[in-house]
């Protein structure tokens, strides 16, 4: 049994690269564990070597304290790696497969996952619908920003590349099918962007330039990205976004200049509860000025996608209505819009297929939109720390070298 | 030219029924009619004799003073009428036809019309996008509660009744076309509701039951039914839905020991901005309550249908940010649940045509359910207070006796 | 292990009740097994005891020789019963749970199943997608008209009852829910059938008269029933359908009357490839009369919903085009009127757990409408002679007498 | 009165340019012209200058003869040009608006067009529901390759440009917003396109290069085109898209040698009832080739597009058959690949102003893609016999010289 090590939370502001053990076919009682979940048996579950294990604007909620995570969790949930050993259960994914995780794990089982909704399994997570590796109150998954991980039903879960060297070529782009490129795409499709939409784009991090490139992918005809730091609106730019600095004002004014009308056909959260205020209020919390502006610049009859998170606890908000999750929202004003508000964990395997198409023949360049970085599993810490301080960089950890040697 | 009679607000707390002008093919001014509206020529316009004119629910909002509505307001947008005559553009709703009038006021010629969105039309009030009869801040279109009444883009919003006859036979249920029936479907389409799905709808009042109705037409296994008045629920109790009586605490415990489960599939807003609390609280007005236990009733991965009206302003609203419409709502465990939320005015025209059919062939029995009761036009001031009391009550006001001598 | 008795094929309009294997977790050889699909581990697998297993209108075009169906295959896809045996792999499933199982095999884990298009699983025949127990060119999965039967891919396959005893008391209805009431529910979804729709059905056999119960509980307001076989007709009038013989002629002069125009909004092909013509054509068999006159009495822009069985070879038929599937269609009408086609094997799963709700929830009466007929498992072969002779009866056998205890 | 000019049909392969009569608000008696038409009022009209008027492989079935159109129809359905009159029943339609028509004729009152459905419009074609400008057995409606041309319905059916000047720099792209455009676009969302299809477009003439475009802009990872001609061929190729000369064989093995499979996930028909066969076959009709071919090469669960005409009569045909409209097609295989077939005319407005946008903000290059080529009005008759021959360009009729000018 090799070795393994992975980043594991240790209190506010803490990260650190620790030996933690290699996986086996059970989930093991540690930090994080729902209690109901240890010594649960994982028949159907495939070990896999990282390739590419990604940080997370949701990792970093949890490592500024802002949830209750336990001290000791391996983080990470935004996985591709290659098959090494499979369960009794498993029949269709083989050893040696390059393949990609959804951050979602699903049972493939239940009712919604028979719907499709596999970002609300029913039978993964004690505490509620849904689940994640390596997150707080998903049940207790062990993360994987490591080495080796195990994905529980992975026949079900797994997304093998059909080609294995030409996967590597477009590793970093292919490093984003975990998460993000189709939580960004989601959050697109749920707001009804479509050939020729406009779209707003609240937020221009990872989740954020990921929306922009699937909008365009998706046939926009113009995608504006606001946010407060210049250096990720200048990345939005890089690939033909517009860009406004909400540090500057309301997002409104800024997209009448550019369109000639207040207001766009759709509207992307890609902030979430940690959102600031815009102008003046820009150093403040207002983790529900991103909804309220994007009513405000939606046109009648449209939607908004939310893939931004939203938390049923933060006992670390301004507020105690925001604590428990409560936010205020002018939902009078997206009632006279007849605005369609749609949230919620993105089902990952709706779309990782097609986006995989997507990357494979070259119709898009993900990786380069999100400046994906690849950097060693050892340089985690500072990775988490520049992602936090603003960074416009999607960092990549790259636990046995093949990045490097890919590159 | 003959005389006209209408049902006009008179302040809060009080309604009127005055002679009033007779239509012409132009929008005159008057009371709450915006200026740019002012000799707006009506050429595609149709006159109708009213033939039944209900009461609403959201009439309630302006009478109660909850608005700005102008004393001197003609109200009414539940219309269903005869065509008495016809402006130079109209190709082909004739003189004669019995039709049903969606209360939205549509134009049938901008971009929200053409793909459908006719509760959000560009181009009939200029204040926003989305325009009634007799209604504040809805352009000035002068409402219907009333003998003869006008309506824009007749070959557009009319839907004729194939034959008169058959159509008086069942006119009570059709006069619920032109708004309360629609409504209710479109909040039931908007959740979710299928074959075999669980509901729980919140409020019983008119658009409640008529929501409840809907359910079951389209499929629904249970529909359970929520609301604080005793007279309401046994009026939803007696087309077969589950009832609960909300102020005896929170829907989910009831919820659970009808279904084993706390959750339903769909959960519907028939309440609108001007809830009350549950439990002990449902003596104040929680304008967020509904919303709020709409999220914790519904499943995972389920959606609500929000047909209720939420409003950009309440001058009457109990605190500060309800009176520019914005509530504290637990964004955070919809996310949590990946709801999605579907607000507005229904568009009529997209289900007015199939009800109608459901109705003519007699699939459903929507006037029975909601208690459509026929009063004549003169009672309109009685009508309006019992049914601000609380009567388990369609008012349908009758101002040319045809539905006296109908039933 | 206990003894297994099965309906098997013998040849052109013979079955004999046998004795046959028990089932294993393995797929052994036998008449019309795939050799790839021989030697197949099912771990995933139950076994269930067959409490009601239907003969179905394509096994008959098996059993009258118009397939290449192997003597000595056993029958029967449509299948209800109690899991008794669990293999390895199975987590959700129990022993004791009564369930129902779709007629499609599938696995859970292709591209295809994941997309919910159950009926073309790419991992469970090595002919082709697609599956289905007891039939031939699939795979070779064993028949469940049978005391006891293997369903693989249990967790994922099987949809369970929520209370025994409650759908032991309902269990004729609930038997329609492996094939025939979600096949006709899916003819009629494709068709676009909704609240108020008319909907024309060619065809009164079980899947006619599930199809037309199907279009009821979506809310049709007129449901038109063709068929040659007067019994049958008098089967459809009892639940509120029309009937047209076509024996008589055309159907569109038939649903002119009935309609006052000569077209209905969707159309349903619950005949399939054995179809007869119309009116004096009635001896012959016109396999593409009955899609031919869909398009005819469709109106345009509606769609035509296919269950009905179209085969890619068909050795009995009256021509060579025939013979290979190919039909000569009148695809210029259908392209003139806009028509959408859908075609292929229902996906059960998709409909399956709604049907069951509504079912269990008194809201619809499918066994009352097919006129389920419970017979012993040895009187099969009286079962297939009546019901090829044109019976109005669904024939659900009986191999435990259970269905006798519980009637 | 100016005078006016028009490209009329002289019988089989001839069309010359004529003087002709200037558009009035009503529609005259004439060649082709339904008597139920004669004399029609079109208050609701606007009369256009063409500004460019495109010759369509459909114009091209009536010269070839293979209709019942009558000499002296005055041709032409795709129609781009400026608001110089309209009628006193037009309110926001302009004079000076620089326009694209859609090629249907739909009056935006009826059932199908509230429904979306603008092709099949129901009230101004007596024959049928749908019509077109300039087009047998379609109402009588004069035809648009001319100088002048009557739109009625205006403020329904006009597309306004935003910005003149901008419009006019992309005029050539904007012109194929009238028919082609949609209609392949149409063609691909029928089949299921979207981000990372595979797609097989069968026909390389400007709808198939069309419909490939708009496979890409809406995601396709690879488009792959199949035609006989070679010089259609590479210019499919000069864009991206995978080519196949199916004079060579069946489109199923060289899609084979592309992707490594021989399916893709959705298959569009861009030739229609004029089709010739395969490899040896290629010199014959076989009306059939296309639709049984593409059943073969799409996988099982996917959709044909079929936006290539199939008619209801075809005099010029090679068997009684095809005479009228019936063809020989494989539906058994389509069934058992559970395919969905749509068919009909493109409603244009359903997509007209999304890929308007797509091209005003440098999305897409259709004009290019086509090889849109600009010819004066007097040279239609060449432009006319080179398309026939088969050359891969798209003409485009300038009736005022003022694409000359723009471009």
């Amino acid at each position: 049994m090799p070795d393994n090590k992975a980043v594991v939370y240790q209190g506010p502001g803490t990260v650190e690269v620790q030996g933690v053990a290699y996986p086996e076919f059970e989930l093991k009682d540690g930090p994080g564990v729902n209690p109901a979940n240890v010594g649960r048996k994982v028949p159907h579950g495939a070990i896999l070597k990282a390739v590419a294990t990604n940080i997370c604007g949701s990792d970093q909620h949890m490592v500024r304290g802002r949830t209750t995570a336990p001290k000791g969790l391996t983080l990470g949930h935004e996985i591709t790696g290659e098959v090494i050993e499979t369960g009794p259960d498993v029949e269709f994914v083989k050893v040696g497969d390059l393949c990609s995780v959804p951050f979602n794990i699903a049972c493939g089982r239940c009712r919604n996952c028979k719907e499709g909704k596999t970002g609300v399994c029913e039978n993964v997570n004690p505490d509620r619908a849904g689940s994640a590796y390596g997150y707080v109150d998903m049940g207790g998954w062990v993360g994987g920003q490591a080495q080796y991980v195990l994905v529980p039903y992975a026949d079900w879960n797994l997304l093998k590349f059909p080609d294995k060297d030409q996967a590597m070529e477009k590793i970093l782009d292919l490093a984003m099918l975990s998460d993000i490129f189709p939580t960004g795409y989601h959050g697109c499709v749920s707001a009804g962007v479509t050939t020729g939409s406009t779209v707003y784009i609240a937020g221009a991090g990872p989740v954020g330039l990921a929306a922009a490139t699937s909008a365009y992918l998706l046939g926009a005809a113009v995608v504006i990205v606001g946010d407060l730091n210049k250096e990720r609106l200048d990345q939005a730019r890089s690939f033909g976004c517009e860009a406004i600095d909400v540090s500057q004002g309301e997002p409104k004014d800024q997209i009448e200049q550019l369109l000639g009308a207040p207001e766009v056909d759709c509207g992307v959260d890609a902030v979430g509860f940690e959102a600031r205020g815009h102008g003046a209020e820009a150093e403040k919390e207002h983790p529900a000025t991103v909804l309220n502006s994007l009513m405000e610049v939606t046109r009648a009859g449209g939607a908004l996608g939310i893939p931004g998170l939203y938390v049923t606890g933060d006992p670390g908000a301004a507020d105690e209505a925001a604590k428990v999750g409560s936010l205020s929202i002018r939902l009078g004003l997206g009632w006279a819009k007849s605005h369609a508000f749609v949230t919620g964990q993105c089902p990952v395997m709706r779309y990782n297929r097609k986006l995989m198409m997507a990357i494979l023949h070259d119709r898009v360049q993900i990786a380069k939109a999100v400046n994906a970085t690849p950097i060693p599993l050892d340089q985690a810490p500072q990775g988490y720390q520049e992602f936090d301080k603003g960074a416009a960089r999607k960092y990549v950890l790259d636990p046995h070298g093949m990045l490097a040697k890919a590159g």
